[in-house]
């Protein structure tokens, strides 16, 4: 079959491999969609969180590995000791690898694992024809969520979690930082929660148009405006949740000065750099800063969500291409064009 | 009557001045024990937060004004429209002002009120033999509760707000950095709330003794000892929640590493310069960093705590001074002597 195997920095072949086994416990899916993930970018852009030099500490694999952990598909093949699947069922998966005997994982809290890890950067993933993955981390797909919304649903994940675990309340005014396809998916959930005001804040006016699409009510491009200003003209009051899904300083300090007394800023991007940050304003204005890691027993309200049309994650979908074009026109072209949200590799034809 | 009134940067003077005069709605209180505060510090060696430049927005005084927010004494004469009090009575003042018609303070939230100010900066304090005051600050002191610690509940209150709104739970480990007379409190406030493992991390050998005294389990000096390395060696899976009360870079820092994943970060001291943060850290760990300013609708609680024995606030109080030596033995030898924690300038003889 064909797969997209990370080498190393730069390095992504587009080749044939053998099709996965399936062991027990295990179920075999023939991948019909997979997103490019930020994460993805940041393997082969920089050699990022993929094991380069030796075995991983979670998998025991080391590269090549095929990438992709935003994907669905349909079962193609079911391993021994797996009950409640059927071959052909719609499926997404969950790709968080974990260590099963750590103390937040007896506590439920799989994603503070001490060591946290994907399928599809430290394990073989879903740029591919087929996938094996562990049967827990199959989620189906219910009638009306199609393949294409499937491969959605991890990034959807991170957001709605984002969302959730933040202290938005319903009719309350909140800015996200940043429209990526993160910051998109963050405008949905946001808009499904309640929130009366949605600010967006970017610097590509494809993005902010995107972001008016997910519901946001008003967009800001920090090239022509200052954000901070706008904000408190559009809510003189400030802000009373602020999305951090850019990571730089500027959006962060902007975010903080938004926020009106009592606010939460909750960051979502992986910063780079550290970040420097005014404590006596956080203290005049009691701010919350906080932030959530990927997510954790969220897979099953996000795919409900998206059933019910409250989450319409198709959304934040710019482009679909071949598995042979992942590198020009993914890997490569996402970080040339900033008008590019979320592009979905198609497996289908 | 003598008063301690502050003229500016570095001009404290205890002079004779006219007794205050008990308009409607107010109370005379003969003050018997008055604490000198941070705040305090700030106001006479570097001029912050006293009207030195025309009158206050909130009270429209300006310098001179007698210092003093933190003070206990007994009802000396109460003016008109006053119910509830009576000649003799012993009261603790909550000194906040703030302005009536903000949108937070009809929330009945009056410390986030867009203008904040305290009796004994922005208008006449406790700092000489009589204070007038509105009879809504007045909180009185049941049996069994001291006029020395009424003076304390002022300071205890801005501790026990911050352990009521972190996150800490019964059973849980926690970290106090700083135990000046504000971290000092805290531990007491902690170990009144359960805390089963209190840190206190300090340069000072006296204050660290002090904090033994309060009930820390255990004390480091960051003079000698790394304090990360240490709290991990005391809490192998880290703190739950780290008191901030020091305020600087290394505090700041070590404070974040010092917390197990979900753990909180709780700033209390006014930082004077703006924190470097590794917000990588904050989302690898979902750390969250809040703050709390001041107090409200604590004094009652805190002066319960006092009267029942969980909160023994005298432990604080390192030296009694007479309003003559405020300066010398006040402000000065604070400011030098990082032994002491809560100076009381005794009026009672």
């Amino acid at each position: 079959m064909k797969a997209a195997r990370i080498y190393g920095e730069k390095d992504v072949r587009v080749e044939e491999v053998e099709e996965p086994t399936v062991e027990a416990g295990m179920v075999k899916v023939k991948v019909s969609y997979a997103g490019i993930c930020g994460s993805d970018l940041h393997a082969y852009h920089h050699g990022l969180s993929i094991p380069l030099d030796g075995p991983d500490v979670l998998t025991g694999k080391e590269v090549p590995l095929t990438l992709g952990h935003e994907f669905a598909g349909t079962i193609a093949e079911i391993g021994d000791d797996v009950t409640g699947f059927e071959v052909g069922e719609k499926v997404a998966i969950e790709p968080l690898l974990f260590k099963e005997d750590d103390p937040f994982v007896k506590e439920g809290k799989y994603n503070l694992s001490s060591q946290v890890g994907f399928v599809g950067l430290n394990d073989d993933g879903g740029f591919a024809e087929y996938a094996a993955v562990k049967a827990s981390m199959l989620h189906k797909l219910p009638e009306g969520v199609s393949l294409e919304e499937g491969a959605l649903v991890e990034p959807a994940a991170v957001s709605v979690q984002a969302v959730k675990e933040s202290q938005l309340k319903i009719g309350q005014a909140v800015a996200v930082f940043g429209v990526g396809p993160i910051g998109l998916l963050t405008i949905l959930a946001a808009k499904a929660a309640g929130a009366s005001q949605i600010i967006a804040i970017d610097v590509s006016k494809e993005r902010l148009a995107k972001a008016i699409e997910c519901g946001a009510t008003h967009t800001i491009n920090s090239m022509d405006e200052k954000p901070v200003e706008k904000i408190y003209e559009i809510v003189p009051r400030g802000i009373d949740v602020a999305y951090e899904a850019a990571g730089v300083q500027p959006t962060f300090e902007a975010a903080l000065q938004s926020l009106k007394k009592e606010g939460q800023l909750m960051v979502i991007a992986a910063f780079s750099k550290p970040v420097t940050v005014d404590m006596v304003q956080v203290l005049m204005k009691e701010i919350s800063i906080t932030a959530t890691l990927a997510y954790r027993h969220i897979f099953p309200d996000v795919i409900a969500s998206i059933a019910s049309g409250s989450l319409d994650v198709k959304k934040v979908i710019t482009k679909k291409i071949k598995l042979d074009d992942v590198v020009e026109k993914g890997l490569e072209l996402l970080l040339e064009d900033k008008s590019q949200a979320k592009i979905l590799i198609d497996l289908t034809k």
